[in-house]
């Protein structure tokens, strides 16, 4: 089993403006992300969000998370950075990271990997998402390319570090790339951003990008949990035994 | 000419205990560092210190600082967070940094890396220094290795985002390996990490080790400032205007 | 001084159809590329083509040449093995190689980066060439983004060995992205593919498109020149010296 | 099921001072190599030699193969060049390959990396294999370090390709370093080189450097196997059909 805690900051689900969401998410992003991973009946898998005391996210709740999906936008800066460092603290022991759309800005995904995460954006643009890494494992049954009739663009520069699997780029018809699904290693732990998913579009009920996010899931998975990351003080060296 | 500001915590050399390093550093670690520099006559050279108003680094001493050159090790906890995300700021804006030896563990490194930066040590061991990475601007006048008597031993493995360039890995004579001279792009900023610079080993006075850090300065030097970094808006698409 | 060798296979420019090439590059896009490159009065250029003596690139050429930009289209294969051989044994021994457009199925390409370098394409497209790395050298000068309004379309899959830089990612109206400037280190010399410049196109006349050509050359400049590149045995130990 | 095929050159084994090899691998290294992968029962294996028709890699054996584990030593330049190629191509449509110990300098693994995978070596050292990746699948179950207590050494500069994975570093007891444990992909195909592996030496008798190897053959497992890398002619754009 692989154990998924997603994210969401549900915050825009319940502002003035919400119907425009609630009609692509009935109960949530959280709930469509949660039923995205429901398909693969080795998750098991709970919800998180803003509202809830240390949002959701006690060290216990870490502790028994295998991989945290991650969708927020308008109150990035409503997650006290005592968590962000939380979570920062957990992906470097292990546990995996997969940040969506809009949280290229979270303090979680920034954190991890130090940049700024700044991009262009524009609303109400089409998009296209290609496989430009077609062996990764998160591009398995994906085909050559994906299209996303209503996203929002993100636009290059991107500030993240260089992409350890570059595994999507994104094609939008107003005239941009993006590198739209990429991959980093952070301590023992696994992180992937990925493009699509604004508010109100309908990418996350498209089946191939269902099937990228059940993916990167499943290959986020940790191998190894570390306890604690110290530098520990070797008294003795090897070769002192060596004979 | 590259402006560079040399930062030491300068603390260790006022301790019980400091005459094992004023032997080697008669004026404090960020004196060495800066003579090392001052070879160069393309460089001009500050120094800051923690004990200094807002540690040295105000604004306006990072605004005037092409490249920033970090040694720390007891104390960096005592740097403030505030002064630690404004130099991250200014290194994903562009400016330079190099970090040195136990600065490994430094507010400024761990913040653009994300990662723990935790690795093994060892007191008292002797070192040799391989070029694995022999074109890089930084092995240049690099032979394909240097000895040092005298280093304290870093060992694997070392928490650290996957190294873009891999320019240096070190031996240990006690059995260990490290990827000793790394380098990542943050933003618009370029970071070079370096091993060697234990307080008491006389490393900074290798001929080798001297030009490694003056090699590093001028690999930072920053190509483009920005004054900020943000998500712009793009209110029309580049293709409404094509014809 | 750099000492760049242009090759171009000059096929097309002497065959049916040749008046819509000589139209846009009436010398041949040899002469077309040395205009490029003699902007820069630091640049010392010769030109070689296919139906020289050993294509022009004799032992005593390459020995000679810091950079070798590489123009190559319909006549791949008639470039003897041999020759493809001797190109990639000073590529390794520290000589730099621009390749440009049609050139990703080049001889000398294709054995310094060991994969089929096969994409998709299609004629008659309109490109946009986006800066991704804009503090790389070979994207000194260059804007966010390079229009051109007409270049063949080349699409992803591209099979190539991951970047180590990935400088440019372009867009085409046509629906498709494409990784479009590349490096790659191979042994002591530098590789630098771009996409622009198909015959029929003026690509080489955008002012932006020049400057990034240029960037590459100077980037490719050799920093170490390898005589041989052997297995050397070591008959003592480093550390029996050692006391 | 992993088809594996294990080629082992077999011409030591025949040779005079064939004795010392005959006694740490009794049937020769492929039967050695051959018994690591049996203790995988997920394993089908078949071994192929130099004297075999077609160096025993018919079209039809590579076919059926999932992974090519190679060892090569003193008979490279007898595998002739057209195998090499038909290897190549195998390995980019898909195919995985695990290049050990001497076969750096193998035509397939040079042919693939595209470099001369030149290096120093002596006989006789001891080494310590040092996992600088732990969460890598090839480090599964593979502690800090392996002790090897007789090797050749192997040292830096090392002319590979920057690897895409650094999963091991060695420690030589003479002083040396090298990146012993390398991954990269090549077009659909994974490529993987491991150290140790000397002929006379008991290396591949010890449980973890067994335990990588059969990791490493279950990591080059193919995802997509292609029938063929070309280069499609697009007819028509991507978005002459959207409306």
């Amino acid at each position: 089993m692989i154990r998924v805690t997603v994210w969401n900051e549900f915050v825009q689900e319940q502002m003035e403006g919400k119907e425009a969401i609630l009609k692509v998410h009935p109960g949530g992003i959280h709930e469509t992300l949660k039923g995205i991973l429901a398909e693969d009946d080795q998750m098991q898998i709970r919800t998180a969000t803003l509202e809830m005391p240390e949002c959701g996210l006690s060290e216990q709740v870490l502790n028994d998370t295998d991989v945290l999906v991650w969708w927020g936008h308008v109150a990035h800066d409503r997650v006290p950075d005592e968590i962000a460092e939380r979570v920062r603290q957990h992906v470097l022991r292990g546990m995996g990271l997969v940040a969506l759309h809009s949280a290229h800005l979270s303090k979680p995904l920034t954190r991890v990997l130090g940049t700024s995460c700044t991009l262009k954006w524009r609303e109400g643009d089409r998009s296209r998402v290609w496989t430009v890494d077609p062996t990764h494992p998160i591009a398995q049954g994906i085909p050559a390319y994906i299209d996303l009739p209503e996203e929002e663009m993100y636009g290059e520069f991107f500030d993240i570090p260089t992409p350890e699997d570059q595994v999507f780029i994104s094609w939008f018809a107003g005239g941009e790339v993006f590198r739209s699904g990429c991959t980093w290693k952070r301590g023992y732990g696994k992180v992937f951003y990925f493009q699509p998913g604004h508010e109100t579009n309908e990418s996350y009920h498209n089946p191939h990008i269902r099937r990228v996010i059940q993916n990167a899931v499943r290959w986020a998975m940790p191998t190894i949990r570390m306890d604690v990351l110290d530098c520990p003080h070797i008294e003795r060296a090897l070769e002192a035994d060596w004979k």
